[in-house]
């Protein structure tokens, strides 16, 4: 039963947006014409409270860590491969930072937790939970006071700047295992049907990961509350970027969802704090299996459909110009009354 | 048979694909992980003949122009909406505009053939053939001289600029039932299997529209030469298009092709100057039925499924960031052995 308030709350909803379509059916183009952009933009403005709303200004901020698992051989590359590739970030030479100066974003890069020694460098944004999460394979990833910490940490992060869109990404080898067993059991379905070759695993090491990982799951029951799946799977920089997720959206920002693994960010982040779900936008079905499933939970129909599966964050960049270019057709665009072009005879 | 110069350039593309294949899997990522965005980076190599290509300039050119076929009653739109949707272009508030603005691309607007009395304005290029054609479903909708004509200004305003990107648009109300007879008899197949909704027609309306264009489909052959095809049914505005494709295209730059109509247009560049093709990337699967089909005669893989139905190049807008990211990934991504990243184990 709705209490009162909600009654007035939903009601003004509805009203808020029948304005918004009105607005857009008024713009000069035939009904319905520019599809999924007038869907984006609609929720841009219910975001954003407005009808004339600004998605302009985009930050990405990555988030970096190391799993335990990775030495037991869940994937392609090294270990070590994370704190090169948060090297790469910094010298800005990686996909995502090419990407982000393309569409004109910003790019941050959060320490969440990299094995070995601390990485001294002044763009670099300290938020080190521990130098990885212990091996999920054998015994929990972090205990409840880290996970405490990731999700905090990263809300707050989430919180921060003024930027209208925050794009969201994730670097840390072994990170599809850890986010495969994060959704299972949110979920509570099979490990293997969200196991994928990541980063490119051959079949061999995909039989192998999916008997790592197997074995991994059996540890816990079938079906696990979010935080409790984040404790016994996640990554520092997933479990920081659920927190992102919901620190961004309490806020007001539009949050771009990249693929798999923020994917389960999002689904644990949904979990966490409901209210965050209506800030996303989901950037791109990603080629790692798994993703579409996860997507179909979230109830989410991606922008993008090329194939990636790099994270990053950098299918959430190339989605930023759509967002942006649907919040301009909302803003900008003229109505048949301004520009005095006739409507359907 | 080839003759030994064919081999000798088939040899050296093939060589020059293997280097371009190279660079792209020496960057810091996973092989193949960036999917569609590293096929889009091979062909603009390709197509700029460098392994550091640019694509950051980028021309949106909107050709208009009337239909005779439109006063029998083919849109849901009355004709004058072409005139007046010209100075809604030229006052910056179509979506053409917005989205130009959105994504850093200038725009030209062209009378390719708009109805009644020229329109004075500085900013519109005249090229006007004709005041509309005539109505194909009675007549050819050209002269054969009107259709060299409207090629040959095609061409030139193509040649014209030193922009990277091309994208090309459209606007004339009937112009989708012109495009469906065009490629309908290109291809050979029944127009009815072309045949959609347009920019809103309801059920009633599509089956009028339906009949009167088998009426135009049956007064000339079931398959037809590209430019006769174009001379019988085509706009000024289709036929001007193609010629645009061809000329951009012989002057290096990219062509990103826009919907129903721009696809059509291609299909006919390309019947009559196949070296176009290589130049071309087509931006979105449209809501218009028939366009996959005429895609899938171009063998073309459309980068966006937004199910949008406008026009105007509002499409290629939206992919021309994905086509400046592609071109910037090879041009200014570390490689592995740059940036001192472990490749896989």
């Amino acid at each position: 039963m709705q209490t009162p308030t909600d009654t007035d709350a939903s009601h003004s909803e509805a009203q808020f947006e029948a304005q918004i379509r009105a607005a857009i059916d008024g713009k000069t183009k035939p009904v319905g014409a520019l599809g999924g952009i007038e869907t984006l933009a609609v929720q841009i403005a219910q975001i954003q409270k407005s009808l004339t709303p600004r998605a302009d200004t985009c930050r990405l901020t990555i988030f970096a860590a190391d799993h335990g698992m990775a030495t037991a051989g869940v994937s392609a590359f090294p270990q070590d491969v994370t704190r090169q590739m948060v090297l790469n970030f910094l010298s800005e030479g990686a996909a995502a930072n090419v990407f982000a100066r393309s569409v004109g974003a910003s790019v941050r890069v959060v320490d969440a937790g990299v094995a070995g020694q601390l990485i001294d460098h002044p763009g670099l944004i300290p938020r080190r939970i521990a130098a990885g999460t212990a091996n999920a394979i054998e015994r929990p990833a972090m205990t409840p006071s880290e996970h405490a910490a990731a999700l905090s940490s990263g809300s707050a992060l989430g919180h921060e700047g003024d930027e209208a869109v925050a794009c969201l990404g994730e670097m840390g080898i072994g990170n599809t295992s850890s986010a495969s067993l994060v959704a299972a059991k949110i979920l509570g379905v099979p490990v293997a049907d969200l196991t994928g070759r990541g980063t490119g695993l051959d079949d061999d090491d995909l039989r192998r990961k999916c008997e790592l990982l197997e074995k991994a799951a059996n540890r816990t029951n079938d079906k696990l509350e979010a935080g409790l799946a984040l404790q016994e799977y996640g990554g520092f920089e997933i479990a920081m970027m659920a927190g992102a997720m919901i620190g961004a959206a309490a806020s007001g920002k539009i949050v771009i969802v990249d693929g798999f693994i923020a994917t389960v960010a999002a689904l644990a982040a949904e979990a966490i704090s409901p209210d965050c779900r209506k800030n996303m936008i989901f950037a791109h079905q990603s080629a790692e299996a798994g993703h579409g499933r996860v997507l179909a939970a979230l109830k989410a129909k991606p922008l993008l459909h090329l194939g990636m599966r790099l994270g990053e964050g950098t299918g959430a960049l190339l989605a930023f110009p759509l967002v942006k270019a649907a919040a301009a057709m909302l803003r900008e665009m003229a109505s048949f009354e301004s520009a005095g072009v006739s409507g359907p005879a």
